[in-house]
């Protein structure tokens, strides 16, 4: 019943970054995200850079892009992103293997969908709450970042659906979803690090 | 920031029910289920059957089998349907008022998404979790019991979205949706009752 594989989801602005550093960091556990794709940017030989631009941004939007730069490229490209989609699930596969993590973002939770430690959590937040996070951060006005949210909203919902074949934010993939803003962040890592005991 | 009122939406055989129940004996909350609809019917004066057998039905398909039996009463069951579900939500805003209860059902969330004391709460479970219960409770066969849950949640889905023209199950209207079968009835209402202390 212990879980000690954590993987996390998250609305764009709802602190689920700041959240899966904390739980972490109060358990010992170590934390993947940059560093993932950074190890396997190594493995695969291509510049990290590379790899980062081309996780949330889907085959169809990066293929316009590149069609349009470099037609030359186009029907490569492609393959390319499905190959990075596919060695980051086999990569977190192996690291989840270690236990003792928390993942967040990069589809974790459908790569580790048959992993009877993981537990896959969404975190998601009221606008207003996500607003102000995202405009402090960045210093923004509101309307910018409501902009930028729902633009990354986006990208991920699409690099998720179109990589999993499952829908973004649908309950069934996920043990726990949890409103950040109902009682802020610091009680959801609380929460979380509850359940884990 | 402290709750005292709870909603619970609940996919059918999640458990949703029982947990309702524990949490408000724990609380020393008031539970509202069928009361509330005994209440409504004493109010607006038609039979408890009648509101019961119409809550889970939708307009269609309530329609459907009333213009078959008394085809004269088609275009009139319809408001009656309609009428039914907006006093449900007036007289849920009017208990709500009092505070230290709990809701299952009833599309309480959606009438109580202003009120700032409610907290939200949608449960679910896997198949096979609800499947042993449902067959269990009603010495069905694993078949049936399957049945049983997909025409129940059908009738649920169904009758939400028609009333309140939203997506059941959707996680922006709930505060935390919350996998029961992932650690069991118990542990939810601990961690439930965690939340409102």
């Amino acid at each position: 019943m212990a879980k000690n594989i954590i993987t996390i989801g998250r609305e764009y602005g709802s602190g689920g970054y700041e959240i899966g550093q904390k739980i972490a960091e109060e358990m010992g556990y170590t934390f993947y995200d940059k560093e993932l794709i950074s190890d396997l940017a190594d493995k695969i030989m291509v510049s990290p850079s590379f790899v980062e631009k081309n996780d949330e941004n889907v085959k169809e939007q990066h293929l316009n892009i590149f069609q349009e730069i470099f037609p030359i490229f186009a029907s490569n490209e492609n393959e390319d992103v499905d190959y990075i989609f596919r060695e980051q699930g086999k990569f977190i596969v192996q690291l989840a293997e270690k236990g003792n993590c928390v993942f967040v973002g990069r589809r974790a939770d459908y790569y580790l969908k048959d992993n009877p430690d993981a537990l896959h959590l969404f975190l998601y937040a009221d606008m207003d709450f996500r607003i102000r996070r995202i405009a402090d951060k960045y210093n923004l006005s509101d309307e910018k970042a409501v902009e930028k949210i729902l633009d990354m909203d986006k990208r991920r919902r699409t690099s998720y659906e179109y990589t999993t074949g499952r829908k973004w934010g649908d309950f069934h993939n996920y043990d726990r979803m949890i409103c950040t803003s109902t009682f802020g962040i610091d009680k959801c890592v609380e929460e979380i690090i509850g359940l884990l005991k």
